[in-house]
């Protein structure tokens, strides 16, 4: 079986959790008391990733927030991956696409230099912005099919032939997957009413659903559309409802006590959809 | 008027060009004997732009370049950018889109950290994923519409309500650009056919066109389409084929020889269509 299918569904198994952790450490929300600290947002993310790495089965670093630092937001990233325990998948959420010579750069990037096991990219470009990251066989290759955010009604929803774009994207994907069997889709929970009609187009891909949280996805209803006949094949992203749980002393334990709650609250969903089978 | 715009007209009429050079300097593309100094792609960048500042309107650096280098490559950029004539035109080809939070943080580095004066950003993740970047009203955010690679081939001619898609996509732009101003379009020379499509829905917003030399777009079409009826209001973009024009001790020399060639090539179509309207 592929390699990072493989790892995804044994961390499932063996941690029992669909949890993915979106680390978008921001200067302005992390505890103030880290301030102090010679590197405050590296201080932060150690904090949260021993806190939590016992309920995570990946750590999703969204890229533009250590970019936006610029050269020490490079160092950063370096420093928290070297944090996230081995077994741990982690996930650049870095949303690329560029023509082929330019994705190759990236895939470069993010898969050699960085490690990722897996990566996040926009589909408009189509095929050949996306294969050099396919060439990865390793890895997996995340692309964006229905997003969490408001603006993913402006084009995704549009009428293509009688079904909407993100359902096309979809089923391209599941083309493009034929080759290594590496592709993953990106399937907001603020839309569960549709995440069901894209799991049947792609039963056996890995989904990144980010959206729960700040974002008010609705939970149940994403487990019970997303998750695949096993209840698993799933990464359920939670992000600033976990790393700023608190922004006292006790941040680190009021996130690993979130993550729990994530956890266990997925599990129950988890579990009524085994008993309706 | 908007700040972007005026300035892109002025250029195009003080220079009487629309050449933009694409900054993609590649280790293993730039002549050999660079490589014994001690910043062999600052140095490559600096006689190129020295060479060519005199044809150029703006110069284009692809972002995923300069971010493969890690950490070098972005004090490259910023040394890069130090080198570039006031009056020059930047464009950040990031290609970049995310959900807002994000968006905001790509923002910041590219318009304030960096400068630039625009931008390239990606448009499947619709409005909230762009505005960010829209805010900067001075600057101009160039959004994908129909790419120069094979791939566009893949979504952005699906059928949607008789049109393809990325005639919708320029429609909602003209839209997006009602507030500010300050939207442009990416549109490729290899469909110079749909080119002229475009410039119908939006005869007034800046085509950032990709495609010339080595992609083999068809550049006395993309004129005759793509400019506006002033025969300006675009920016042709020629990469490789004037970076890579020799790679002997000359090879700055043949790169402005380069650069003068497309400038007058350019403005021999644009003498085309003038005499024809």
């Amino acid at each position: 079986m592929h390699m990072f299918k493989s790892k995804l569904e044994k961390i499932i198994k063996d941690k029992n959790s669909l949890l993915c952790i979106g680390l978008d450490c921001d200067i302005e929300k992390i505890p103030r008391f880290l301030l102090d600290e010679s590197d405050p947002l590296l201080s932060f993310n150690k904090e949260i990733i021993n806190a939590t790495s016992e309920y995570a089965i990946a750590y999703k670093p969204n890229i533009s927030f250590y970019e936006a630092l610029g050269i020490p937001g490079w160092n950063l990233l370096e420093k928290t991956l070297a944090e996230i325990p081995h077994d741990i998948l982690t996930i650049a959420d870095a949303k690329r696409s560029d023509i082929g010579n330019s994705s190759i750069k990236y895939a470069d990037l993010f898969f050699n230099m960085f490690g990722f096991d897996a990566i996040t990219v926009s589909p408009y470009m189509g095929f050949d912005s996306i294969q050099p990251f396919l060439e990865f066989d390793d890895r997996c290759t995340f692309i964006l099919c229905l997003t969490s955010n408001e603006g993913s009604r402006d084009f995704q929803y549009l009428n293509v032939d009688s079904e909407p774009l993100f359902i096309k994207i979809a089923r391209k994907v599941t083309e493009w997957n034929l080759t290594n069997s590496n592709c993953g889709l990106v399937v907001g929970a603020t839309h569960p009413e549709d995440i069901g009609s894209i799991r049947e187009i792609a039963p056996h891909l890995p989904f990144l659903i980010p959206g729960i949280g700040i974002q008010g996805g609705n939970l149940k209803l994403t487990i019970q559309y997303g998750t695949d006949d096993s209840g698993g094949c799933t990464l359920i992203n939670v992000g600033r409802s976990i790393l700023y749980a608190s922004s006292q002393k006790n941040f680190a334990e009021q996130a690993r006590e979130k993550a729990r709650f994530f956890k266990e609250e997925i599990n129950s969903f988890r579990l009524q959809k085994r008993n309706q089978q």
